[in-house]
Formats: structure tokens, sequence, C-alpha cells
């Protein structure tokens, strides 16, 4: 018997991180400070809550009257009255008949479609959702059926050629690498038809498309439907931390009762719940802060586009410029980044289609004259990375 | 064609609820207010740090400073100075080479899991482990083998017999239910001569086992071997929200590039990660607290087994009473609850051996008085639960 000393245990993880940083891909924390002059084009902060000093008072007075933790599962002693508090007031703002909360979007995601699929259920998911969409997927055990992008016939065809029973379709709202819209509205007819539920992930839809922000689901007409559940994220429009189920009354018990990421996870800090509130009740005070994000990213995106550059038609806050490469992106993001503008760079495997891009968040509070630096900057060193398609006019 | 509806859709929930109705297991979310004279002996908050004024009050400066939310996944804008402050002091700490904090416990070890495998390694699990740790073996695509529990012959047997040239053991340091402690030096050694990794979920261990509460894979001498993995919660013993993942730097570097729950999720909020720290701070200058949750563990132990009931034998702060029945178990808590201490009742399916329970926590800043109170309440209701199984002396 040698003497093994454990070291070479890990040696496939080095194998792999040559072969990624060979490609460019690898991947690097890049801690921010508290204050910056930096332009933020990266973050998910759409309306510019998660500063708002409404929302962080908030959140401090809830650190310090309710502690700094849920200490224990929602079930045990993780639910404080703020929980209760936050689920009225999504359930009430969206619209829907009641709301479960969860410590992040993604294990929402996880514990809706877990909790509402099985063996004996048939998922028809869009190509493009959700990473955690995707692990609930993996975690249903139901028959999964991948139908395209946005693509209502095949939607429909798996539907009708299903071979179990139930069904769920699963979808984002507002895509979120490229901020495109589902076909709600489609979808859930072709459910209705099918007796199939919709699940719709709508994380960049809160707080940005929809009535005062109410969402993609709202603004579809589906936020009471009994055949329709939302998932939400507390962390982007919101600027807070944490995730939430909307929808019947009845699917929000059954979650309670057997989503395992409800049940055996931590409860959600209290001062994250009580900056989810807060900022809620922002949104109710200033209805037009939606608006003024997506006015923000149309912006953005046209003078992008007349720049040259190849840009997605945002329908939401997000703004996606294709870049030549995985290595081109990375480049011109950090050509940005050393101009003082920070940007989303997306790459595989982060990409469902395998193009790289830079994603650009708009934000509410963003002025003109920040619009005008973020593209002066990304035109100027999109040149450089081979993005423009032609000259600057 | 008829008119359809959508209300029939969810009409599985309905028998579901009553099917778990009739047996007793239907779950209540029951939000508890700021204050209450009750005795909490039910949440993780093992060190009393949820509501000291230096853990809250660090995590509300942080709201303020940092503001609400992180903004972004980890790798975008959701890495602040914080999140890296507080990955060296854990290290540092728990004597580990690297840390890698994500939004949660249960976000952490899917990440650990799902990063470390694949179809090409075998997972070998103990048949306890936590909820979080089973569906990232589910999410892993490795072969998974439940080894037993805590039978070391077994585990190794599954390592010397697999099919796979990669393996990870993997396995809670203290089982969350029952507080009983795995074999962790045991399973290092058999990993160590099979080439797998050692996984260990040290969750209940941290802030309570091992020098100054450094957790029980520090105790076992495992911190910085170069093929085990500790994950851990904030949200227990530090009284926040949170988790992370320790291990050598090259595994902390690979779980940045491909952990699904890392990149695909927003970072954990400024308040939760200060909040962390300043529990860290404290640990290190009250190095003593660890040792008294253990202490009122022993005795609250000692006095109910004393008392003619069923109890575990605590090795850390864990101590948990057998019930006659998923029922008993309920009315037992109820009764508690209805007499102002707060007690945790586990029923299947959150038991992995189907045994119903009451699970008490023992926290460093419990007084005599409060275990007498303790004591006295739950023998009281548990003879009128059928749980004492002799006459109390
Ligand atoms: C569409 C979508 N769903 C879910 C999530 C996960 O939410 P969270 O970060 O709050 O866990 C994200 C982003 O992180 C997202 O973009
Ligand atoms: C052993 C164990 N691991 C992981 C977790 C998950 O940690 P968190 O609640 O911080 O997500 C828990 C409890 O919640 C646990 O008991």
């Amino acid at each position: 018997m040698s003497v093994r000393t454990g070291e070479s245990v890990f040696d496939w993880i080095d194998t792999r991180a040559g072969a990624r940083a060979k490609a460019g891909l690898a991947r690097r924390v890049r801690p921010r400070p508290a204050d910056s002059a930096d332009l933020d084009l990266a973050s998910n902060d759409y309306l510019g809550l998660a500063r708002d000093k409404r929302v962080t008072g908030a959140a401090a007075a809830a650190s310090l009257r309710w502690g700094a933790g849920s200490t224990g599962s929602r079930l045990v002693t993780g639910s404080t009255e703020l929980h209760t508090e936050l689920e009225y007031e999504l359930a009430n703002f969206c619209g829907a008949q009641s709301a479960l909360v969860f410590s992040s979007g993604y294990a929402a995601n996880l514990g809706a479609l877990t909790a509402l699929s099985g063996p004996g259920t048939a998922i028809v998911a869009d190509q493009h959702i959700h990473a955690s969409l995707i692990d609930g997927t993996r975690l249903s055990k139901a028959d999964v059926v991948v139908a395209g992008h946005c693509d209502v016939p095949k939607v429909t065809h798996a539907l009708a050629t299903r071979g179990k029973r139930r069904a769920l379709v699963v979808t984002d709202s507002v895509f979120s690498v490229d901020g495109d819209l589902a076909p709600l509205a489609e979808l859930a007819a072709a459910c209705r038809e099918h007796e199939a539920a919709l699940v719709v992930d709508d994380a960049h839809g809160l707080g940005v498309l929809g009535d005062g922000g109410r969402g993609a689901v709202h603004a579809a007409g589906l936020a009471k439907a009994p055949d329709v559940v939302a998932t939400l994220t507390l962390s982007k429009s919101l600027g807070a931390q944490g995730g939430a189920v909307l929808g019947p009354s009845r699917v929000i018990r059954h979650l309670v009762d057997t989503a395992r990421t409800f049940i055996f996870d931590t409860g959600l800090a209290p001062s994250s719940t009580a900056a989810a509130l807060a900022a809620l009740k922002v949104l109710r005070e200033e209805p037009d802060r939606p608006a003024r994000a997506l006015d923000v990213a149309r912006d953005l995106a046209s003078r992008l586009r007349e720049a040259g550059l190849r840009v997605s038609a945002p329908t939401a806050a997000v703004v996606s410029v294709q870049a030549p490469s995985a290595e081109a992106a990375f480049d011109w993001a950090e050509a940005c980044r050393a101009r003082g503008v920070v940007v989303g760079c997306f790459r595989p495997p982060s990409v469902p289609d395998g193009i790289s891009r830079l994603r650009l968040t708009a934000r509410a509070d963003l002025t003109g004259a920040d619009v005008e630096r973020a593209v002066r900057v990304i035109t100027e060193t999109g040149a450089s990375a081979g993005a423009v398609s032609r000259p600057r006019p």
C-alpha cells in the first residue's frame, strides 16, 4: 500500500482550468468598493433602489429590530411578521392571490418547479430559460421537452403530444441575457387549451413592465389566472435579496407543504425582507419609475444601434450588444471598465445561443449625461473590439 | 372545443393536501413578532448572535453604506470588498486555504456538489445528509450510492467498487435532525486510501465544535487537507444568512468558474455579509461561547433523559427527543408552544428515518433558569403526549 497524500485528487481541476484559460473563458471575481465614480451599466438594480435611503434605511432598521438573520426554516423560527407583510404586499401589488417568499429567486424557481411537477408531469421549457429554472427541471423528475425559443407552435405541439397527464410550460417573461419578451398571452392560451399550467419567471419584468411595474404577468392579464404561477426575485428592481412565488392560494399552500427549498432553507434575512417591502412602497409612490428605466433602455439601444453596433431591441431594461467572439467581448468589457463604464460580459456557457455579448442594463436614475458617456465609451471601445459593423455616421 | 377555465389544472393539489391533512402532516407558517417572551429552543442561532448588537449593528451599517442588495451575480456587480473580507476571514478562522461565499448554505451545497462531480464521478453519500446535499447529488449527473448512516465500511466498499474514476464522499458533520456526529477522520482516511474527495457540510459544526468554534472539519484536522472540501452556512451560529464553501484554492477557483449557484445567483446582501463578519469577530473575541452552547445542550439532554424521555446524546447543540407518532409530535410541540416554549417538530418527510421528534437547540445565552423552564414544560407536556417511557423519579 503506497502512502497517499491526497494531493492528486483535484488534479483534474487544473486540466479544466487550463482549457478554460486557453479558450479565454476563465472568470474572475472583482470586488467593488462602497463608493465609486464608475458608471454602473451592469447591475440589475433597474430602479436604482438598492441604494435608495428609504430602502437601505428600512433594511438597517429591520436588522436592529428583528435580528441579523431569520434563525431557521420558515416553518420553524424563520417566519417573522415582516415575511407575512411582504407576502401580502407582493401578492397585492402584482395582483396575485397569494405569495411565498424564498431566500433567493434561485430557490423560488427550484421550489416552484419541483413542487409543481414530478414523475407524472411533462415540462415544456423555453430553450433560453434561466439557469435556476433549468436546474428546477433537472430536479423535477418530470419528462422535459425543450421547445425552441418563444416558439408557441412548438410548445403547443409538445403539450398536445405529451405522454403525461399533468404539464407545466416554463418560461422567463423577460429573458435575462437579451432582454426579449416571451409571448405570455399566447403561451397561456396554449396552456389553457391543453390543460397545462404556465410558470413564468418574472425576475426581469417586476418593477419594469406592466402598470406601475407590476410585471409582465400582470401586464398580460394573467396575475389572477387559476393556471398561472409567477416567480420573482427581490434582488433586481427591488434592490434587495430573495425571491418569491405568486399564484393561486392552493399552489402557495402546496409549496409550504412540499417545496424543499422552502422547507429546508433558512428564511430570508429580516433586513432583505424589509428592503423589498420598502422598495414596493417606493414603487407605489412613484409609479413612473419603471417607465423611466424603459426610456433609458430605449435611448441607450437606439444610440448604440445608430453607432453601428448590433443591439437587441429592448422590451425591458436589458440591452444586449453582440460581440465578435468571447475574447473580444471580454476585452471590450475590460476597455469599458478601464474608462469607468461597468458593463456585463456574457460568454459561453452563460449565453444560451453561444453568442458572446455585452449586457447593459438601464436604470431609472441614469441621467442624459450618463447615457451619453456610456454610448461614447461603448462605441469607441467597440471599434477597437471589431464590433462596429459600419463606420460611425 | 369546450370552453376551458383553467380551474381544474391544480385540482391534484387539493387531493394531495387532503391526504396530508388526514395524515396529520400539513405544515403551517407561523410568523413571529419582533419581541416575544417565549423561550426559543427551535432556532439554529446557537450562539445567540442573531440579535447581538455587534452583529445587528454591523448589518445595519452595511445596508446604509453598501446598499440593500448586492445588485448582481458575484461575477458581475455582486462582489463587494465586504464579500472578499468575509471570504478571507472565514478561510482564516476555519484554517482553510480559500473560501467562497454563496447566497445561502443551500446554494453552497448545490454549487459544491455539481461543480465537483459530473458524469465521470461516483458520489458516495451518507443516508441522512441534508436536503440541499441530496438535491446536489440529484443535479450532479454522477453515479450516486447511498452508503448507510455513518457506516465507514459501507463507504469504503462503495469507493473500492465504484465504476467511475473520480469520487466524492458526501456527509454532514453534525446531522441536522439528531445532532449526531459523522466519523470524519475515518471517512477522510477511506477517501485518502481510495483517491476520493471528501465533502463535509459543517453547517451545524461551525461555531459549536472545534477550537473556539472552528467547526468539525477543523477539529478533525482536515481544514487544510488537499482532498477535503467543507461547506458552511452563515445562517446558524453566525446568526446571519448565506453560505460558503471552504477548501483548496484550486477548488475555490473552479467553483468561481463553474458553480451554477454562484454564477447565476445574485450575490449575498451586504447586510448579511457584514453580519457574518461581525459574528466571526465575536467568536474570536469570545472563544468560550461555543463551549457554553455545548454545555447547555448536555445539561438539557441529561435532564430530559432523567425525566424518562428518549433523548439523543448531544455531540453538538442539537438535542432530539423522540415522539410516539407524527401527530403526537405535533401536539406535543403545540403544547410546549402554548406554554411559551418554542421547539422544533420534525415529521416525515423531514426525518430521514421516519421517526418524528422534537428538535431542541441549545443556545450559548440560555440561563440555568431557561433550561429548567424548558425541561419542566417539555416533560410535563410529554407525559400527555405519551412520550415519557417511565414515570418521573
Ligand atoms: C431570470 C432570472 N431568474 C432567476 C434569477 C435568480 O434570482 P436570484 O439572483 O435572486 O437568486 C435570476 C438572476 O439571478 C434571473 O435572471
Ligand atoms: C446541514 C445543513 N446544511 C445546509 C443547510 C442550508 O443552509 P441555509 O439555510 O443557510 O441555506 C441547512 C439548514 O438550513 C442544514 O441544516
